[in-house]
Order: structure tokens, then sequence, then C-alpha cells
């Protein structure tokens, strides 16, 4: 098949990788010249614009860093509505706001060609694993169009809706990620602090009511989950910038729909303390260090 | 055995009769006259006072409403204190601060007496069907000896450390159930203003890092888990005025400790507006209610 | 003078007023037709776009509800940098976030207009009685260019710096004061809780550390200040939308700015909240009602 | 006048020696014999306990540092009701939660004394130049009895009501206070970071509807106000424990009294964190360092 791929930074260069590995034809547009190389040297072709690399192309992906990206590469002049023939399928695996989402997509679908959205998760290690959960905004023959090419970079792809549910069902999931992150550690440095042997709370939380992935399978009190970055320095794993930006995206698009979201805007306070205090670089989980003594 | 059980609730009640119909013999006190003369029809037998319960019982339970209640009943003149023997077991069942629980624990073991917290989660269906879970503090001495009688009472009997750790890891469990429902609530209200289908959504967190015992078990939105209070109309449950006496435990440990709790204390104000609407008396899961338009 | 002035909204048509009195000549744009119309029976005349208004004018004026209006009047294709001759002075009243300001500022730079951003406290009354405020943000040349025309709709002309800062003042004027109002409701409310009169601690709050404008001049609690929106039922005023929408400006700007603003981002959701009930159309010190048992 | 004087740290010595100037005779009890030998040398009295303090005394006065010194001052074995003269005044300037001192109050009424209690502010300073503000919660007969003696430690006396009001109006203040304290640092943080002059900032606020008492005489950004601590590297004032501990009483009394305090509690968790950071000895002002880059 021959694949429009466009953005090619940490997660997208990997995901283009899998794609080539799977046999498909790849036109590539990056501003990174050195990652075009690379991939061109893996057998992608580059193009000089995203409308050049929408041309002839049966499909188009781009994932690119925030919705202003999205805008220009799909409305600019040189964008890939420029370029593209009218019924090509067409998905953006960014995450940005559900509404840039949607307006794209409406300009897009005034030339016949139908857009949809499928953020992913599971990071780097994912998209170079090709085991990625896709989010998918879609109508459902356009889902099944895009199912098999997904799964050559994913491993789980959800349909969660016509577009723009793609990225309310990512915003929404990591609100609560981000919370409960908060939460847990909350309730691990207060119990240290009242004397209970944390990984004597951890069973007992995990065993009860307040159970939750960051609780069982994240834990940030190090030592509790061997393979959570809180036992290795806090060090890889899903970094706090990206929490912070997830969690400006969930409160900016409930501003927009009038929704309250208190802890939400709290939490996201709270991480844009961490990264002031210079840790932003750090796995999510060391909002914990917060709530402990500095050493 | 001979059992002295003091505080017959909505809690203390159905477990005193669970131990009577596992053939104790019980010294009973409350002050409540009815429900004295009700269990005395079951083969309790009724005490004057704490202090004459605990005379000749080989073991004392209390189960109590609030740390005034437990000083009162432990270290007042009619307290159990004045009457209880050196060596025997005491219980003290109330979900109190560990603090409180630590002062009289001390108290008690001035005289000779090992005393243990053990409060409980599963609520007056648990206490009724026997299934309680009872999160012990206690040396471990205590806990073995304590460990069938509380198993008459509950099936998941936890021991979590010296005493005062009951309490810590009971605050500490619901201070993140406290905010994850929070967290859940602004999720699926947010979702659904953005226009994902509520079932997707729950489905989507449920397999992802947003996971949570409250979205998975207890969903707050209506009609996601049939079994969950939503699914009826906020009622039956775990009252939202409970919920807002444990995380007032849990601030005020946090306090005391000079430890910080951001987001806790937040959840804590927003179930104490809740309860000032009126709302108190449904299942604190209709703390969504707070961020949906009023019908 | 022959003055551009777009938008002639709630406070932009009696600002307009102000200057035909003054004797001034108008070019007036705005989408109504019906408030176009009226004033043109004023004395102004009626132009067909941004671009045309902007022709021949001396000085620019526009009063808008939201950046994506300014970004159109300004850079749409018949916009103002359309038709507006080069050096001629300019100014935006509307309230906005400072970015966009300087986005327009600097496309505006680039054609040798300078632009100044002058957002306005005082409400409909003061834009009627022209007694505004306006936060000025220019160079020193532009402000004094301006000030005499500013002064004809306005009484206090507060120069805060370059471009872009008189919005800047504006929000961060506003987080204070959201969030202050809070605060008084809280105490206020707590007070009256705790069995003291309002008056009396009104009297002591304003003879301490804890006066500021939400407490002496707009007390919420009905009756302290007979003047304040509080002893009319909350109506007149500054509308609680109007406080939503600058304190979601707030904490935008501060988003981009990787600045937390914990206590700022906890009274946008609690006004979110107020709105969501349905009493964004009272006076924003209605707030204070969320922490009173409802009638 | 026969005063006893139960209470002798950094604010209780102070205004004793007040006392001791205007001429009174004191009975001094305190736990550090230092300072009782200090201010016997200055002509007091040493007692043996508080109840030998009271003894003869035709007016009791105690300044404790929290809640459970009061009920044992005044409570104990040893305590000023068990020496106290029926119909003797007496006065508690301790500042602690409302409830104790109603409870005190009730138990001194029960045997014929009338007691107010009556908070100060003004710090050690205040103390030292007998410049004390004085929050007076009596019924009107004891104030007007107390007021000649107060006067001599303060300068302003305020009538805030029946027993208990005193420490209503304080800490409702300072609830205002600590908020407002941390609103005008987030402005002012933020403004520095989106590039408006500080000073210009500052003259904004003060000059419309942010000013305040913490944006006018104790701004905490460096350099605004000449004699706020925040000129002086946030040393002398007011310091945040203190600032905590009036928090954590405002929130627990409102938590006593079913009310939400939201502001208030995430104020008070700033203010806890801010102390776990190792920086709780600076004035609160200092709180601004949460919003700024670590040098």
């Amino acid at each position: 098949m021959n694949i429009a791929f466009i953005g090619l930074g940490n997660m997208g260069a990997p995901m283009a990788r899998n794609l080539l590995k799977a046999g498909h034809s790849l036109n590539l547009f990056d501003l990174n010249k050195d990652i075009l190389a690379e991939l061109a040297a893996q057998g992608g072709h580059i193009s000089a614009s995203p409308r050049e690399a929408a041309q002839g192309a049966e499909l188009v992906i781009t994932m690119l860093p925030a919705a202003t990206h999205v805008r220009s590469v799909w409305l600019g002049e040189d964008g890939v509505l420029a370029g593209i023939t009218e019924g090509v399928p067409a998905v953006d695996c960014s995450t940005i706001d559900p509404q840039t989402v949607r307006d794209v997509a409406a300009a897009a679908a005034k030339q016949g060609v139908h857009m949809a959205d499928a953020p992913v998760s599971g990071g780097t290690g994912g998209a170079q694993a090709g085991t990625l959960t896709f989010m998918v905004g879609a109508n459902k023959a356009l889902f099944d169009t895009l199912h098999p090419v997904l799964s050559q970079m994913g491993r789980n792809i959800v349909h969660c809706g016509e577009v723009g549910t793609g990225q309310v069902a990512k915003i929404c999931n990591n609100l609560v990620l981000g919370i409960s992150m908060i939460a847990v550690s909350e309730a691990m440095a207060l119990g240290a602090a009242l004397g209970i042997d944390s990984q004597v709370l951890a069973g007992v939380i995990n065993s009860s009511t307040g159970r939750c992935w960051s609780s069982e399978v994240y834990n940030p009190w190090p030592g509790i989950v061997e393979t959570a970055p809180a036992s290795r320095g806090y060090t890889g794993g899903f970094g706090a910038e990206l929490m912070l930006k997830d969690l400006g995206l969930a409160t900016e698009a409930a501003r927009q729909a009038h929704q309250p979201v208190v802890l939400g805007a709290v939490a996201q306070q709270l991480y844009q303390a961490m990264s002031l205090r210079g840790e932003g670089g750090k796995d999510f989980s060391a909002i914990i260090n917060g709530y402990r003594k500095p050493e």
C-alpha cells in the first residue's frame, strides 16, 4: 500500500518503521532532515511537503506534537488537503484537543476525504514494539479500513465513536490517571508518615476499593512494584511534561464544553509546579516527591 | 467464649448477632435500650456500663461512632479499663483517628491489656452477612488470638502492623477511593459533554491506565455497572456522609503528621459541599451530580 | 478625528457613542445591523467590513468578545490590516489572551502600524458614563497618542508597559479578584455557621489583614454593603460568566507560560460549577450561594 | 489589681511585662522556670500551678499554644477552675478552636465564672509594644470589665459577640488572609512570567478590584513594599507555621460546622507543602517561592 506518513518524531519514526517492515511504500515528511535520511535508507521516499506526500497516496497518516502543527500540516497552503485524492482515507494519530480534530475533519469532508483521529497510548516502547493502543474516532467503514494498517503498529485498536472521540477517550482516561497517581502518592506518603509499612499498605489498597492502575502496576513508592519507574529513580515511563500536556488538553476541552473538572485542574497545577521545580523530565509518578521531605 | 461487646449501632448489632450465632456468651452495652432488649432476647446479657461488661470477659470488642466515644468508653470512670482483667485481649473496631487508638492502647498497656484496632469495610450488608474486611493493627500474638473471632464476623482479616495501623490502612485506602470516585465522575461527565458514548468510555478506561475500582465496579454514571448504586438512583452503598467522615479523618491525621494531602482536602470539601446541598444521604458516587446539569 | 470603531456590543456601542458626542467622525462596523443603524442615526458612518472602516481612518479601535474575533477582524482578508494606512495608531480594547494581542501586534508592526492593547474595567455602566479604566499596553509614544481619545471614554488611563501588558494587568488583577471573592464568601459563610454576627465579622475583616475590595466594597453577604449586588439579589454588577471567562484567560496564559496558578484554577472550576447549576447570569459574588444551605 | 497570668511564651511574656509596668500585681505560671525567674525579677509572683495562680486573683488571663493546653490549664486537677473565686472575670487569649473555648467557658459558668476569649493579632512586636489587637468574645458586662486591662496590652479592642466569637473572628480573618496571600503570589508570579513590570502590576492591582492587604501592605514580591518581609528575605513577620496552624483551625471548625471551605483547604495544603520543603520558618508570604523557579 502507498502510505503518506507525516511527522517522524519519537513516536512517528518507529511507527513508520513498522509500516516499512510490513512491506508498505511510504511517502515521508518531517522538518528533521536527519530522520528523513535515516528512514529513506530503510526504504521510504522523501517528500518536499505534506502536500507532495499526500499526492498519490492511498492512505495518509499524521503524528504531530500539537494542534497548531495539525492545523498547518492539514490546512496549510502546502498541506495534506492540498494534495490528497478524493476518497482516500486519512488518520491523525496526534494527541490534541477534540475541537481541532473536528475542525480539520470537517474541512477534509468538504473535499470528500474521511478523516479519523487515533491518538495512541503505550509510549515510545510501544511504538517500537508495535504494541500501541489506538483510540479511534471514525465512522464504522473508515474504522474497518484503517484497522489492518493500525494493527501493524499496535495491538489494541479501539473504536470510540465518530471522529474526535478518540481524543475524548484519551484525555478522559488520562484525566483519571493523572488524578489517581496523585491520590496514590498522597496515600502512600501519608501512610508512611503514620507508620504503616508501605508494602503492607499497597497490599491493602490493591485488594480493596482504592485499587487502581496507579497503585497496582505503577505504584509511585519506590520498591513496591519492581518494574515501575519509581523503582528505578523515576526514569523512563510517561514523562510528567506529557501528563501536564494531556491534563491541559482535558481542562481546556472542559472549559470549551462548560464542564467543571475540579480535581483535574488541581492535578494539572500540581504537575505544573513539579515542572517549575525542574522535575518535569521525570516519570509522572515522581509527583510523589512533593509529598516527601527533600533529602 | 465470654465476650464483652460494646456499641450496638447499625454495624455493631449485626456483628454481635453473628457472635451469638457462633455460640459465644456476650456481655452487651449500648445507650440504646431497645437494641439491648432485642439482643438480650437472642441470648445476650445486658450490662449497666462498659466497665461491667468488661468484668469477667475473656475478650472485649468495641464498635463506636467516633473518637470521643472511644475515649469515654475505654477511659471513662465506668469505662472498659476500669473493669477489664489484666491480660485479656481487646479490640476496637471503630473507624477513628490513629492517634486516639494509640493513646487508648497506651493507657491499656499500662495495666497489662493488649489492645488492637480493627476498623472494617463492607458496610451494614457485610456486617449482617459476616463478610466484613477487618484491617487489624496488633502485635502478631494478639492478631493470632483475635483472628478466629474476627473470622466469625468477617471474611478478610488483614494484619496491617502494630496497633493504629488498621486505622492508617483504612483512611489511606479511603483517601484514594474518595478521590478516584471524583476523578471518574469528572471524566465520565466530561466525556459525555464531549460526545463520547458513556459505555464506550467506561470500556476504554477499564482496559487502560485509568482503570480503578470506582470505574470498574462502582462507576458513578448510571447504567454502566448494573449492580452499582448509580444504576439504582444512588441508594444503598457507601453514604457520602461516611466518605466525608473518613476524608476528615485522613486530612486531620495528615495535619497532625505534617503531611500535605492536596487532592484529599479538595475531595473532602467537594463531599462537604454535596452534603450542604442536602445530598449527603445518597451513595458517595452521587458526587457526579455536581458535574451534570440539574434536571 | 476620523476614527474606525469596530465591535459595537454591550461595551463597544456606548464607548462609540461617547466618541460621537466628543465630536469625532466614526467609521463603524459590526455584524449587528440594528446597532449599526442606531449609531448611524447618531452620526456614525456604516462600513461594509473592518477593512473598509480602517481605510482613511486616523485611528482604529476594536472592542470584540474573544480572541478568534480579534484574529479575524485584524488579520482576515477583509480585516483592519488590509485597509489601514501605514503609521496610523491602533488599539484593541477587547479582553483576550496576551499572546493573541502580541501576535496581531507583530503582524501590524510588519506593515508599519503600532498597535496597543487596552482592556477595560468598569462594566457597561462605566462604558455609558465614560468612566472606564483602561489598562494600556503600548510604547510610550503610542500611549501618549491614545491618551486623549481614551480619556473621552474613561477616567483612569493606566500605562502598563509594552503591548500585551494591558491584558496581563487585567487578567492578573481579576485572578486576585476571583479568588478573593471566594475567600470572603467562605469566611462570611463559615463565620455565620459558627455564630458570629455577619456585620461584626465584616467589620473585623475590613479593619484587619483580611481586608480586600471583595470584603469592603462588594461583600457577598447580603446587607453588609448596601450598594453591592449581594444586597439586591446578586443582580447587576460583574456577571459570573465574565469572571469565568477572565479566569479561563488567566489559567490558559499561565499554562502557556509554564506557571502554576493553583487557587486560580480551583476558583475557575468553582465558577464553572456555579454556571453549570444555572447561576452564571448572576453577579459573581453569588458564588457564596454554594456555601449556604439552599432555601 | 491582682492578676493571674498563665502562659509566658513569646507572646505571653511581653504581655505580662506590660501589665507589670502598668502597676498590676501578677501571679505567674509557666512550665519554663527561666522565664518565671526573669519575670519574678521584674516584680511578679511565681505560682506552683494554675490553681495556685488563680487563688485570690481578681482577674485570670491565659495565653497558651493550643487547645490541649487550654483544656488542661483550665479544667485539670490543678487548673484555674480549681482555684478561681466565684465571680472573678477570666479571659483566654490563646488562638484555638471556638468549640474548646465554649466548652471551657461552659465549665467555668457552672461555678459562677464568666470567661471571655480574646485571641490577638499583631505578633511578638505588637505584644512588646503593647499594640496588639484583641478580638473579644464576651457578654457586654465582661467586655467592659476587661477593656481597661486589655488596653494596657493592646491598642485595638474589638467586641465580636458572645464567648467564642473572638476565635471565630480571628480564624475567619486569617482564612481570607491566607488565601489572598496566595492569590497575590500567583498573580505577581504570573505577571512577571508574562512580562509586566512587577511594580506596575502591583500598582494596577492596588488601585483596582484586586486590592487587598496582601497586595498593598505585605506584597510577597521582593521590593514592592519596602517594609514587607518579602523585601528582607522573608524574615520576621507572620511565620508560615502560624498561618498553617490558623488555617488548620479554620478547616477543622468548618468540618465541625459542616461548612465547605474549598480554597481554605487548598491554601492549608499549600502552606503544609511549603513546610514540608523546610520553609515553614519563613514569613508566610514566602509561599510565593513555590511559584518561582528555584535559583
